[in-house]
Protein backbone atom coordinates (compact mmCIF):
# COMPACT_ATOMS: atom_id res chain seq x y z
CA UNK A 1 0.00 0.00 0.00
CA UNK A 2 2.94 2.59 -0.78
CA UNK A 3 2.47 5.09 -2.60
CA UNK A 4 5.26 6.82 -5.43
CA UNK A 5 6.68 8.85 -3.01
CA UNK A 6 7.32 6.92 -0.06
CA UNK A 7 10.67 4.49 0.16
CA UNK A 8 7.87 1.56 0.02
CA UNK A 9 9.02 -1.31 2.51
CA UNK A 10 12.85 -2.15 1.28
CA UNK A 11 13.29 1.24 3.04
CA UNK A 12 11.99 0.24 6.13
CA UNK A 13 15.21 0.65 8.76
CA UNK A 14 13.57 0.53 12.49
CA UNK A 15 10.41 -1.33 13.91
CA UNK A 16 8.50 0.42 16.93
CA UNK A 17 6.87 -1.97 18.60
CA UNK A 18 3.23 -1.11 20.53
CA UNK A 19 3.95 -3.50 23.50
CA UNK A 20 0.56 -3.81 25.96
CA UNK A 21 -1.29 -6.65 23.93
CA UNK A 22 0.90 -6.68 21.12
CA UNK A 23 3.98 -7.76 22.34
CA UNK A 24 3.32 -8.97 25.93
CA UNK A 25 0.12 -10.10 26.91
CA UNK A 26 -1.40 -8.10 29.83
CA UNK A 27 -4.22 -9.56 30.93
CA UNK A 28 -3.24 -13.36 31.89
CA UNK A 29 -0.35 -11.79 33.48
CA UNK A 30 -2.54 -9.84 35.54
CA UNK A 31 -5.46 -12.68 36.27
CA UNK A 32 -1.82 -15.04 37.01
CA UNK A 33 -0.29 -12.47 39.59
CA UNK A 34 -3.98 -11.84 41.27
CA UNK A 35 -4.80 -15.19 41.90
CA UNK A 36 -1.29 -15.42 43.56
CA UNK A 37 -2.20 -12.34 45.49
CA UNK A 38 -5.63 -13.51 46.46
CA UNK A 39 -3.84 -16.98 48.00
CA UNK A 40 -0.89 -15.18 49.40
CA UNK A 41 -2.93 -12.68 51.56
CA UNK A 42 -6.33 -14.73 51.75
CA UNK A 43 -8.65 -12.58 50.03
CA UNK A 44 -12.04 -12.92 48.55
CA UNK A 45 -12.00 -14.88 45.40
CA UNK A 46 -12.49 -12.79 42.46
CA UNK A 47 -12.93 -13.07 38.94
CA UNK A 48 -9.58 -11.56 38.07
CA UNK A 49 -10.07 -11.99 34.16
CA UNK A 50 -12.77 -9.11 34.79
CA UNK A 51 -10.32 -7.16 36.72
CA UNK A 52 -7.81 -7.18 34.24
CA UNK A 53 -10.36 -5.59 31.94
CA UNK A 54 -11.11 -2.92 34.41
CA UNK A 55 -7.81 -2.01 35.04
CA UNK A 56 -7.17 -1.78 31.40
CA UNK A 57 -10.27 -0.32 30.32
CA UNK A 58 -9.13 2.59 33.19
CA UNK A 59 -6.32 3.83 30.93
CA UNK A 60 -7.62 5.34 28.10
CA UNK A 61 -9.80 7.87 29.91
CA UNK A 62 -6.78 8.57 32.28
CA UNK A 63 -4.90 9.18 29.19
CA UNK A 64 -7.26 11.26 28.04
CA UNK A 65 -7.60 13.53 31.18
CA UNK A 66 -3.42 14.39 30.79
CA UNK A 67 -3.91 14.46 26.93
CA UNK A 68 -6.86 17.43 27.31
CA UNK A 69 -4.74 19.04 30.69
CA UNK A 70 -7.36 18.10 32.64
CA UNK A 71 -4.41 16.10 34.76
CA UNK A 72 -0.82 17.26 34.45
CA UNK A 73 1.51 14.69 33.19
CA UNK A 74 1.81 12.34 34.76
CA UNK A 75 3.19 8.56 33.82
CA UNK A 76 1.59 5.05 33.41
CA UNK A 77 2.77 4.09 36.93
CA UNK A 78 1.34 6.75 38.48
CA UNK A 79 -1.94 6.53 36.31
CA UNK A 80 -2.20 2.34 36.73
CA UNK A 81 -2.17 3.16 40.42
CA UNK A 82 -4.68 5.98 40.55
CA UNK A 83 -6.98 3.20 38.43
CA UNK A 84 -6.16 0.17 40.63
CA UNK A 85 -6.91 2.36 43.95
CA UNK A 86 -10.28 2.73 42.41
CA UNK A 87 -11.29 -0.77 41.38
CA UNK A 88 -10.06 -2.19 44.96
CA UNK A 89 -12.20 0.28 46.54
CA UNK A 90 -15.37 -0.28 44.61
CA UNK A 91 -14.40 -4.31 45.29
CA UNK A 92 -14.14 -3.82 49.43
CA UNK A 93 -10.38 -5.20 49.11
CA UNK A 94 -7.93 -3.31 51.27
CA UNK A 95 -4.24 -4.04 50.86
CA UNK A 96 -1.57 -2.49 52.67
CA UNK A 97 0.40 -0.07 50.99
CA UNK A 98 3.46 -2.40 50.23
CA UNK A 99 1.37 -4.84 48.82
CA UNK A 100 -0.66 -1.98 46.47
CA UNK A 101 2.57 -0.96 45.46
CA UNK A 102 4.13 -4.05 44.32
CA UNK A 103 0.65 -5.27 42.43
CA UNK A 104 0.56 -1.99 40.77
CA UNK A 105 4.13 -3.34 39.23
CA UNK A 106 2.65 -5.93 37.60
CA UNK A 107 2.74 -4.03 34.57
CA UNK A 108 6.39 -4.05 34.79
CA UNK A 109 6.50 -8.04 34.86
CA UNK A 110 3.90 -8.23 31.88
CA UNK A 111 4.65 -11.59 30.09
CA UNK A 112 5.57 -12.12 26.71
CA UNK A 113 3.60 -13.70 23.84
CA UNK A 114 4.94 -17.04 23.26
CA UNK A 115 6.38 -15.67 19.88
CA UNK A 116 7.60 -12.19 20.93
CA UNK A 117 11.00 -12.96 22.36
CA UNK A 118 12.26 -15.68 19.21
CA UNK A 119 10.34 -13.19 16.31
CA UNK A 120 12.19 -10.26 18.04
CA UNK A 121 15.71 -12.29 17.69
CA UNK A 122 14.75 -12.97 14.28
CA UNK A 123 13.94 -9.29 13.72
CA UNK A 124 16.70 -7.47 14.90
CA UNK A 125 18.70 -9.05 12.83
CA UNK A 126 18.07 -6.63 10.19
CA UNK A 127 16.06 -4.20 11.75
CA UNK A 128 16.55 -1.66 14.54
CA UNK A 129 13.48 -2.57 17.06
CA UNK A 130 12.50 -0.39 20.00
CA UNK A 131 9.72 -0.47 22.01
CA UNK A 132 6.95 2.83 21.15
CA UNK A 133 4.94 2.72 24.13
CA UNK A 134 2.32 4.90 26.52
CA UNK A 135 4.11 2.89 29.03
CA UNK A 136 7.10 5.02 30.65
CA UNK A 137 11.12 4.29 31.00
CA UNK A 138 11.45 2.44 33.68
CA UNK A 139 9.02 0.17 33.23
CA UNK A 140 9.87 -1.10 29.69
CA UNK A 141 13.43 -1.00 30.57
CA UNK A 142 12.18 -3.22 33.68
CA UNK A 143 9.62 -5.41 31.61
CA UNK A 144 12.50 -5.87 28.73
CA UNK A 145 14.73 -7.47 31.60
CA UNK A 146 12.08 -9.41 32.78
CA UNK A 147 10.52 -11.03 29.67
CA UNK A 148 14.01 -11.25 27.83
CA UNK A 149 12.76 -8.84 25.36
CA UNK A 150 15.91 -7.77 22.96
CA UNK A 151 15.05 -4.20 22.32
CA UNK A 152 18.31 -1.75 21.09
CA UNK A 153 16.59 1.29 22.64
CA UNK A 154 13.23 2.08 24.49
CA UNK A 155 11.26 4.58 23.53
CA UNK A 156 8.11 5.91 25.54
CA UNK A 157 5.52 8.58 25.17
CA UNK A 158 6.99 9.76 28.20
CA UNK A 159 10.30 11.29 26.11
CA UNK A 160 7.80 13.45 24.11
CA UNK A 161 5.59 14.06 27.18
CA UNK A 162 2.48 13.06 24.80
CA UNK A 163 0.47 9.87 24.43
CA UNK A 164 -0.29 7.52 21.67
CA UNK A 165 -2.04 8.32 19.03
CA UNK A 166 -0.88 12.07 19.86
CA UNK A 167 1.70 12.59 16.32
CA UNK A 168 4.08 13.95 18.33
CA UNK A 169 5.13 10.48 19.77
CA UNK A 170 5.19 8.90 16.08
CA UNK A 171 6.99 11.96 14.76
CA UNK A 172 9.50 11.91 17.96
CA UNK A 173 10.58 8.28 17.86
CA UNK A 174 11.54 8.77 14.05
CA UNK A 175 13.50 11.61 14.39
CA UNK A 176 15.88 10.37 17.73
CA UNK A 177 16.59 7.54 15.24
CA UNK A 178 17.65 9.64 13.05
CA UNK A 179 15.13 8.35 10.07
CA UNK A 180 12.35 9.52 8.28
CA UNK A 181 8.71 8.59 9.20
CA UNK A 182 8.61 6.10 6.02
CA UNK A 183 11.71 4.32 6.91
CA UNK A 184 10.01 3.55 10.38
CA UNK A 185 7.13 0.56 10.48
CA UNK A 186 4.80 0.86 13.42
CA UNK A 187 4.40 -2.90 14.74
CA UNK A 188 0.83 -3.10 16.70
CA UNK A 189 -2.34 -5.01 17.73
CA UNK A 190 -4.60 -2.63 17.38
CA UNK A 191 -5.46 -0.71 14.26
CA UNK A 192 -6.24 2.76 15.86
CA UNK A 193 -2.46 2.75 16.47
CA UNK A 194 -1.72 1.99 12.97
CA UNK A 195 -3.97 4.56 11.56
CA UNK A 196 -2.19 7.43 13.73
CA UNK A 197 1.40 6.47 12.66
CA UNK A 198 0.01 6.34 9.15
CA UNK A 199 -1.33 9.53 9.55
CA UNK A 200 2.29 10.57 10.10
CA UNK A 201 4.11 8.62 7.50
CA UNK A 202 5.20 5.62 8.89
CA UNK A 203 4.90 2.16 7.95
CA UNK A 204 2.77 0.20 9.20
CA UNK A 205 2.49 -4.25 10.16
CA UNK A 206 -0.78 -5.86 12.15
CA UNK A 207 -0.23 -8.32 13.84
CA UNK A 208 -3.70 -9.85 15.78
CA UNK A 209 -3.95 -10.89 18.94
CA UNK A 210 -6.99 -12.54 19.27
CA UNK A 211 -6.83 -13.80 22.73
CA UNK A 212 -5.47 -9.78 24.20
CA UNK A 213 -9.15 -9.71 25.61
CA UNK A 214 -9.49 -13.17 27.37
CA UNK A 215 -11.06 -16.07 25.35
CA UNK A 216 -14.64 -13.99 24.83
CA UNK A 217 -12.58 -11.04 23.76
CA UNK A 218 -13.36 -9.07 19.65
CA UNK A 219 -10.88 -7.42 17.83
CA UNK A 220 -11.19 -4.17 16.51
CA UNK A 221 -12.41 -4.05 13.14
CA UNK A 222 -10.41 -3.49 10.13
CA UNK A 223 -10.30 -3.48 6.08
CA UNK A 224 -8.58 -5.86 4.28
CA UNK A 225 -5.45 -3.38 2.11
CA UNK A 226 -5.27 -1.30 5.01
CA UNK A 227 -1.94 -1.86 6.54
CA UNK A 228 1.67 -2.20 5.00
CA UNK A 229 1.48 -5.94 6.36
CA UNK A 230 -0.15 -8.39 8.23
CA UNK A 231 1.31 -11.41 9.80
CA UNK A 232 -0.20 -13.40 12.52
CA UNK A 233 2.79 -13.37 15.26
CA UNK A 234 6.31 -11.62 15.05
CA UNK A 235 7.86 -15.42 13.76
CA UNK A 236 6.00 -14.68 10.46
CA UNK A 237 6.01 -11.41 10.37
CA UNK A 238 10.40 -11.48 10.35
CA UNK A 239 9.70 -13.97 7.66
CA UNK A 240 7.88 -12.14 5.51
CA UNK A 241 9.72 -8.81 6.15
CA UNK A 242 12.69 -11.09 5.20
CA UNK A 243 12.00 -11.27 1.64
CA UNK A 244 11.95 -7.80 1.53
CA UNK A 245 15.40 -6.88 2.37
CA UNK A 246 18.34 -7.25 0.06
CA UNK B 1 33.42 6.45 50.09
CA UNK B 2 29.61 6.44 50.60
CA UNK B 3 27.69 8.44 53.67
CA UNK B 4 25.54 7.44 56.24
CA UNK B 5 22.71 9.13 54.23
CA UNK B 6 22.91 7.09 50.82
CA UNK B 7 22.15 3.27 50.72
CA UNK B 8 25.52 2.14 49.50
CA UNK B 9 26.66 0.36 46.58
CA UNK B 10 24.72 -2.40 47.33
CA UNK B 11 21.70 -0.27 46.69
CA UNK B 12 23.07 0.19 43.25
CA UNK B 13 20.20 -1.06 40.66
CA UNK B 14 21.51 0.87 37.50
CA UNK B 15 24.91 1.59 35.85
CA UNK B 16 25.21 4.31 33.10
CA UNK B 17 28.33 4.56 30.57
CA UNK B 18 29.47 7.10 29.48
CA UNK B 19 30.61 6.24 25.66
CA UNK B 20 33.56 8.08 23.69
CA UNK B 21 36.79 6.71 25.36
CA UNK B 22 34.85 4.61 28.12
CA UNK B 23 32.96 1.87 26.11
CA UNK B 24 34.59 2.31 22.29
CA UNK B 25 38.08 3.39 21.21
CA UNK B 26 37.44 6.70 19.21
CA UNK B 27 41.20 7.60 18.08
CA UNK B 28 41.47 3.91 16.86
CA UNK B 29 38.81 3.55 15.13
CA UNK B 30 38.66 7.29 13.24
CA UNK B 31 42.59 6.52 12.51
CA UNK B 32 41.09 2.63 11.05
CA UNK B 33 38.60 4.56 8.97
CA UNK B 34 40.91 7.38 8.00
CA UNK B 35 43.37 4.98 6.52
CA UNK B 36 40.91 3.16 4.55
CA UNK B 37 39.45 6.45 3.42
CA UNK B 38 42.88 7.53 2.02
CA UNK B 39 44.05 4.45 0.18
CA UNK B 40 39.96 4.74 -1.32
CA UNK B 41 40.14 7.99 -2.38
CA UNK B 42 43.89 8.00 -3.36
CA UNK B 43 44.25 10.99 -0.51
CA UNK B 44 47.40 12.65 0.48
CA UNK B 45 49.05 10.95 2.93
CA UNK B 46 47.77 12.41 6.74
CA UNK B 47 49.03 11.68 10.24
CA UNK B 48 45.03 10.05 11.32
CA UNK B 49 46.03 10.13 15.00
CA UNK B 50 46.55 13.84 14.73
CA UNK B 51 43.36 14.05 12.67
CA UNK B 52 41.59 12.22 15.32
CA UNK B 53 42.83 14.40 18.29
CA UNK B 54 42.01 17.52 16.26
CA UNK B 55 38.22 16.05 15.77
CA UNK B 56 37.88 15.37 19.52
CA UNK B 57 39.89 18.34 20.35
CA UNK B 58 36.79 20.50 18.79
CA UNK B 59 33.91 18.81 20.84
CA UNK B 60 34.29 20.36 24.18
CA UNK B 61 34.48 24.15 22.49
CA UNK B 62 31.45 23.24 20.19
CA UNK B 63 29.01 21.67 22.86
CA UNK B 64 30.25 24.81 25.11
CA UNK B 65 28.76 27.18 22.82
CA UNK B 66 25.49 24.96 23.01
CA UNK B 67 25.67 25.35 26.36
CA UNK B 68 26.02 29.16 26.52
CA UNK B 69 23.19 29.44 24.07
CA UNK B 70 25.89 31.02 21.30
CA UNK B 71 24.53 28.05 19.25
CA UNK B 72 20.47 26.63 19.46
CA UNK B 73 20.54 22.64 20.24
CA UNK B 74 22.98 20.65 17.83
CA UNK B 75 23.18 17.41 18.40
CA UNK B 76 26.28 15.67 18.15
CA UNK B 77 26.48 14.70 14.62
CA UNK B 78 26.17 17.96 13.72
CA UNK B 79 28.76 19.28 15.78
CA UNK B 80 30.95 16.41 14.15
CA UNK B 81 30.11 17.68 11.10
CA UNK B 82 31.18 21.62 11.75
CA UNK B 83 34.40 19.95 13.56
CA UNK B 84 35.08 17.94 10.39
CA UNK B 85 34.90 20.12 7.73
CA UNK B 86 37.20 22.78 9.38
CA UNK B 87 39.61 20.25 9.73
CA UNK B 88 39.18 18.86 6.27
CA UNK B 89 39.36 22.94 4.76
CA UNK B 90 42.95 22.99 7.35
CA UNK B 91 44.12 20.00 5.50
CA UNK B 92 43.14 21.36 1.82
CA UNK B 93 41.28 17.44 2.04
CA UNK B 94 38.26 18.22 -0.63
CA UNK B 95 35.79 15.03 0.14
CA UNK B 96 32.46 14.77 -1.96
CA UNK B 97 29.33 15.52 0.15
CA UNK B 98 28.56 11.54 0.27
CA UNK B 99 31.82 11.18 1.46
CA UNK B 100 32.01 13.53 4.19
CA UNK B 101 28.93 12.44 5.56
CA UNK B 102 29.70 8.98 5.71
CA UNK B 103 33.09 9.37 7.00
CA UNK B 104 31.35 12.09 10.13
CA UNK B 105 29.45 8.49 10.19
CA UNK B 106 32.69 7.14 11.72
CA UNK B 107 31.40 8.44 15.00
CA UNK B 108 28.36 5.29 14.97
CA UNK B 109 30.88 2.73 14.33
CA UNK B 110 33.50 2.99 16.60
CA UNK B 111 34.78 0.03 18.00
CA UNK B 112 34.36 -1.16 21.60
CA UNK B 113 37.77 -1.61 24.00
CA UNK B 114 38.13 -5.49 24.25
CA UNK B 115 36.75 -6.22 27.34
CA UNK B 116 33.65 -4.00 26.72
CA UNK B 117 30.95 -6.24 25.07
CA UNK B 118 32.31 -9.03 27.80
CA UNK B 119 31.87 -6.93 30.63
CA UNK B 120 29.22 -5.67 29.55
CA UNK B 121 27.32 -8.75 29.28
CA UNK B 122 28.27 -9.49 32.48
CA UNK B 123 27.12 -6.68 34.20
CA UNK B 124 24.00 -6.84 32.72
CA UNK B 125 23.05 -9.89 34.79
CA UNK B 126 22.71 -7.99 38.00
CA UNK B 127 21.98 -4.75 37.17
CA UNK B 128 20.23 -2.61 34.42
CA UNK B 129 22.80 -1.08 31.65
CA UNK B 130 22.77 1.78 29.60
CA UNK B 131 24.48 4.35 27.94
CA UNK B 132 24.79 8.01 29.13
CA UNK B 133 26.82 9.75 26.68
CA UNK B 134 26.73 12.95 24.81
CA UNK B 135 26.46 11.42 21.63
CA UNK B 136 22.79 11.36 20.17
CA UNK B 137 20.08 8.37 20.48
CA UNK B 138 20.46 7.79 16.24
CA UNK B 139 24.59 7.50 16.83
CA UNK B 140 24.68 5.34 20.38
CA UNK B 141 21.91 2.69 18.52
CA UNK B 142 23.70 2.35 15.51
CA UNK B 143 27.21 1.97 17.10
CA UNK B 144 25.46 -0.51 19.94
CA UNK B 145 23.89 -2.65 16.78
CA UNK B 146 27.40 -2.58 15.35
CA UNK B 147 29.74 -2.85 18.31
CA UNK B 148 27.27 -5.27 20.00
CA UNK B 149 26.96 -3.34 23.08
CA UNK B 150 24.17 -5.14 25.18
CA UNK B 151 22.04 -1.64 26.57
CA UNK B 152 18.82 -2.15 28.42
CA UNK B 153 18.06 0.71 26.77
CA UNK B 154 20.23 4.04 25.14
CA UNK B 155 20.22 7.10 27.45
CA UNK B 156 21.69 10.51 25.85
CA UNK B 157 22.16 14.17 26.41
CA UNK B 158 20.00 14.30 23.59
CA UNK B 159 16.57 13.20 25.85
CA UNK B 160 17.55 16.31 28.26
CA UNK B 161 18.18 18.79 25.44
CA UNK B 162 21.50 19.36 28.01
CA UNK B 163 25.41 18.54 27.61
CA UNK B 164 27.41 16.64 30.11
CA UNK B 165 28.68 17.96 32.72
CA UNK B 166 25.25 19.87 33.16
CA UNK B 167 23.31 18.16 36.28
CA UNK B 168 19.94 18.04 34.19
CA UNK B 169 21.88 14.51 32.54
CA UNK B 170 22.54 12.72 35.25
CA UNK B 171 19.24 13.82 37.18
CA UNK B 172 17.39 13.22 33.91
CA UNK B 173 18.82 9.54 33.97
CA UNK B 174 17.97 8.25 37.29
CA UNK B 175 14.32 10.04 37.06
CA UNK B 176 13.59 8.06 33.87
CA UNK B 177 15.31 4.57 35.16
CA UNK B 178 12.81 5.56 37.97
CA UNK B 179 15.83 5.41 40.63
CA UNK B 180 17.19 7.97 42.93
CA UNK B 181 20.34 8.97 42.29
CA UNK B 182 22.37 6.97 44.55
CA UNK B 183 20.80 3.53 43.21
CA UNK B 184 22.85 4.56 40.32
CA UNK B 185 26.57 4.40 39.33
CA UNK B 186 28.22 6.55 36.52
CA UNK B 187 31.19 4.72 34.88
CA UNK B 188 33.62 6.93 33.12
CA UNK B 189 37.06 6.96 31.99
CA UNK B 190 36.93 10.84 33.02
CA UNK B 191 37.47 12.22 36.19
CA UNK B 192 35.27 15.19 35.26
CA UNK B 193 32.04 13.16 34.53
CA UNK B 194 32.67 11.56 37.51
CA UNK B 195 32.58 14.42 39.58
CA UNK B 196 29.55 15.93 38.06
CA UNK B 197 27.77 12.75 38.47
CA UNK B 198 28.59 12.63 42.22
CA UNK B 199 27.96 16.23 42.95
CA UNK B 200 24.21 15.08 41.53
CA UNK B 201 24.64 12.16 44.23
CA UNK B 202 25.43 8.98 41.38
CA UNK B 203 27.64 6.45 42.99
CA UNK B 204 30.85 6.13 40.59
CA UNK B 205 33.32 4.05 38.70
CA UNK B 206 36.65 5.17 37.67
CA UNK B 207 37.83 2.63 34.82
CA UNK B 208 40.93 4.23 33.58
CA UNK B 209 41.61 3.75 29.44
CA UNK B 210 45.52 4.51 29.05
CA UNK B 211 45.17 4.71 25.43
CA UNK B 212 42.59 6.83 24.83
CA UNK B 213 44.70 9.69 23.79
CA UNK B 214 47.08 7.24 21.79
CA UNK B 215 50.63 5.72 22.93
CA UNK B 216 51.52 9.05 24.16
CA UNK B 217 48.42 10.28 25.79
CA UNK B 218 47.83 11.15 29.20
CA UNK B 219 45.23 10.54 32.00
CA UNK B 220 43.04 13.25 33.73
CA UNK B 221 44.47 12.97 37.20
CA UNK B 222 42.37 12.29 39.86
CA UNK B 223 42.71 11.51 43.91
CA UNK B 224 43.00 7.75 45.36
CA UNK B 225 39.93 7.38 47.17
CA UNK B 226 37.82 9.72 44.96
CA UNK B 227 35.57 7.25 43.18
CA UNK B 228 33.07 4.71 45.00
CA UNK B 229 35.22 1.86 42.92
CA UNK B 230 38.11 1.85 40.50
CA UNK B 231 38.75 -0.93 37.84
CA UNK B 232 41.21 -2.07 35.23
CA UNK B 233 38.64 -2.95 32.74
CA UNK B 234 34.75 -4.12 32.85
CA UNK B 235 34.87 -7.18 33.00
CA UNK B 236 37.30 -6.62 36.79
CA UNK B 237 34.52 -3.85 37.68
CA UNK B 238 31.72 -6.91 36.97
CA UNK B 239 33.78 -8.95 39.00
CA UNK B 240 34.38 -6.33 41.56
CA UNK B 241 30.64 -5.44 41.58
CA UNK B 242 29.31 -8.95 42.24
CA UNK B 243 31.01 -9.13 45.82
CA UNK B 244 28.30 -6.39 46.64
CA UNK B 245 25.58 -8.09 45.58
CA UNK B 246 22.94 -10.24 47.12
Amino acid sequence: MTSAARPGLAGVQALCFDIFGTVVDWRSSIVREGQLLQQRLGLPAQDWGSFADDWRAGYQPAMHEVRTGALPWTDIDGLHRRILDRILARRGLVLAEADAAAFNRVWHRLRPWPDSVAGLYRLKQCFTITSLSNGNVALLVNMARHAGLPWDTVLSAELFQHYKPDPEVYLGAAKLLGLQPAQVMMVAAHPSDLRAAAACGLQTAYVPRPLERGPGGSLETWQEGEFDVVAPDFVALARQLATLQI
